[in-house]
């Protein structure tokens, strides 16, 4: 465990982790802002701005942006969440550089042409269509409008088609300039790079970047409703969920146990009860997906129409159930499981990359897999039920794509 | 680079690597026997058998096989594909043999309990729903359709509703009497492992598998046609292929480089023309897929509904001119990201482990890294071109879903 951390003296941090035994690194710029910030009516603007950057930055077009990390075997990626944004390079040993210039272009010094915004409104209307497409998709954005209605945090990252037709050239560069300040990004790396080289690297490219304050965020708040999406699927999706702690909660870890308890592998209880036990679904599975203020304890299956009905009412009995009888075995195999996973995680220079720049962004801090794995374990019986029932006692939002549930059995 | 292979007296062969700065590991069983040798009316049946080993195998049940491993951090995993059947463990080091004794008793010891089926065609059906609701899942079964009309190779892997009604348990039984031959099971592992352990277990657990012969198989026919999937949705998802070199085939790298020019990333072909230049589709992308003794050269795009005949006519035009024109940088960067993308995956685990039995599955010996980075380089422009003509020049066929192409303009 080498991972270091670092700070220009424009509050920009970095993070770096070396490691032994591979050829390769991931670099990516990680700015704390996302489509929750966006500009009333302008929602989808923080993607739109993700996708155009690739239109033309620095002194390359598209298509010089995309040979340049290519041609060396490379590959760029960037996604928009609804509280963050990234941009993203694999890349093999020796080409660092390369993949910060091109990064540092991105976001400093993107060409935004009038002209490349009107091709790029028909792709992302494109991308939109293909998430309607795809239920298990666009369920979520259904559950979030729900649970977030009327707030910037229910809004879809892609945008409608009324807010996109609305986003323009300005709007593209204030966003930039309004949003992404030093004190909200974070460059990580990992793999088989140089602490020395990154630092100096970074610097070059964003010690200039002025100061400037960060906006305080409405919080969120979590509302009970439902939404039926009544498009003709052959399937009826649904998902429902409920508040639940934010990243800086003491109780995450203890929420994210319950959730792997109900719902999170094949030993789970809604796996072995919905569809071991009772054929009800194929997919079914629970999540904990926490937010810089609040969250979602939330589940999703999807199921034969007939058996909807029955599938939803089970799957709540079996959440509160959970909340009520989760025992020491599962409680120790969820336990291992995290373990695990973030063992398994440390092996990947990608996640390890993502893993460092995120606990910057929420912490401050790298906390290493001891710390980690010392907040797991010290999880009882007693807070993993408490987390289960605080979640199940406040509001619930409801979402099904494939019309409305069947009536429970 | 230690990967070695092992023979067991029965034919069964054995892939492992060690690796070191990793605490985890994977072992697998790789059946080189899939949907395609399948009985007649019985398609959907070895993906029926993958489901169903999970439901009970020696002395478990399939809670206490979902708890076995999770209960030490780990998952199982398993898929079914037109000619090849996975057992996959992803587990921390230590577990090798319990990873081990669960596949085991997967493959030689499930209990194929009648009323456990009847659920779990229940479970099946949901997936096959859940597969029909994602359009660009389901197209290429459509396109499978229509290549390989009337021929195995040609069915879906998951059946349909009549043919997953009647399978039965002596159905199932017969498949793994009639299907796991020794000679056709690779065991590899990847990870912290170690080899005379693995050869210990799996001599233990596999030596006594009966030598039997295996039927040889009939040679698939590339038809032309078109399927068209009327059900309405958001965008129209489009794709065509032709006949393509198989696993084993000298022209392989040549058109997985050619394809990789036509459409393998952002400075594709399709990717630049579709995509950047003309804003007509979020997706578009080109693959080779390989089979035994045939493959696919194929094209998939989602686009608007109105833009979709001249995505389509833009798609065919690209591909044409790319046999034609394909030059020396765009093979260059092909080859690179060939190389960089081979070098990522032996950094991981799974994927390694996932590579070593494929290998050994369809070339009987492992492939170092470095034979396959001179099989990349040894092709030449020409060759690429060859490739791309040679598939263009053959019959093609196309499916699509959310109705039918547009007028092309």
């Amino acid at each position: 465990m080498t991972a270091h951390s670092h700070r220009l003296p424009n509050g920009l941090t970095i993070a770096v982790e070396p490691m032994d035994g591979v050829e390769t690194l991931a670099v990516g710029l990680y700015a704390d802002v996302g489509s929750r910030s966006e500009p009333e009516g302008l929602s989808g603007l923080a993607h739109m701005v993700e996708h155009m950057v690739f239109k033309g930055a620095g002194s390359r077009d598209a298509r010089a942006i995309a040979e340049a990390v290519e041609d060396r075997g490379g590959s760029l990626n960037a996604w928009t969440a609804r509280d963050h944004t990234v941009f993203h390079a694999r890349l093999l040993a020796g080409d660092l550089q390369l993949g910060l210039d091109i990064i540092a272009d991105l976001v400093r010094a993107s060409h935004f042409d009038a002209e490349e915004l009107e091709r790029e409104r028909q792709v992302v209307l494109a991308e939109l269509g293909e998430a309607r497409d795809t239920p298990d998709d666009i369920i979520f954005d259904h559950l979030s409008a729900v649970a977030f209605g009327g707030q910037s945090l229910g809004l879809p990252v892609l945008g409608s088609e009324a807010s996109i037709a609305a986003i323009d050239v300005p709007a593209m560069k204030s966003w930039i300039a309004d949003q992404y300040h030093p004190s909200r990004l974070v460059i990580a790396a990992a793999g088989k790079v140089d602490e020395e080289e990154l630092l100096r690297l970074v610097e070059a490219r964003f010690g200039d970047l002025e100061v400037a304050p960060v906006k305080p965020m409405a919080s969120a708040i979590f509302k009970p409703g439902t939404h039926h999406d009544r498009r003709r699927f052959d399937q009826l999706h649904l998902a429902f969920a409920y508040p639940a702690p934010g990243y800086r909660d003491a109780d995450l870890h203890a929420m994210s146990l319950f959730a792997s308890v109900a719902g999170g592998g094949m030993s789970s209880r809604l796996f072995q009860e919905l569809r071991e036990q009772r054929g009800l679904a194929y997919s079914v599975y629970a999540w904990a997906q926490p937010f810089a203020d609040t969250g979602m304890l939330g589940v999703y299956c999807a199921a034969q129409r007939a058996a909807s009905g029955n599938a939803y009412k089970l799957a709540e009995e079996v959440l509160a159930r959970t909340a009520d009888t989760l025992d020491d075995a599962e409680l120790a195999r969820a336990k291992a499981q995290a373990k695990a996973g973030l063992l398994m995680g440390l092996e990947s220079v990608a996640t390890r990359c993502d893993h460092l720049a995120r606990q910057l962004q929420i912490h401050g801090r790298i906390i290493t897999p001891v710390e980690s794995v010392e907040q797991i374990e010290s999880v009882t019986i007693a807070d993993a039920r408490r987390a289960g029932q605080s979640a199940l006692a406040g509001p619930k939002a409801l979402a099904t794509v494939g019309g409305t549930l069947a009536k429970a059995a």
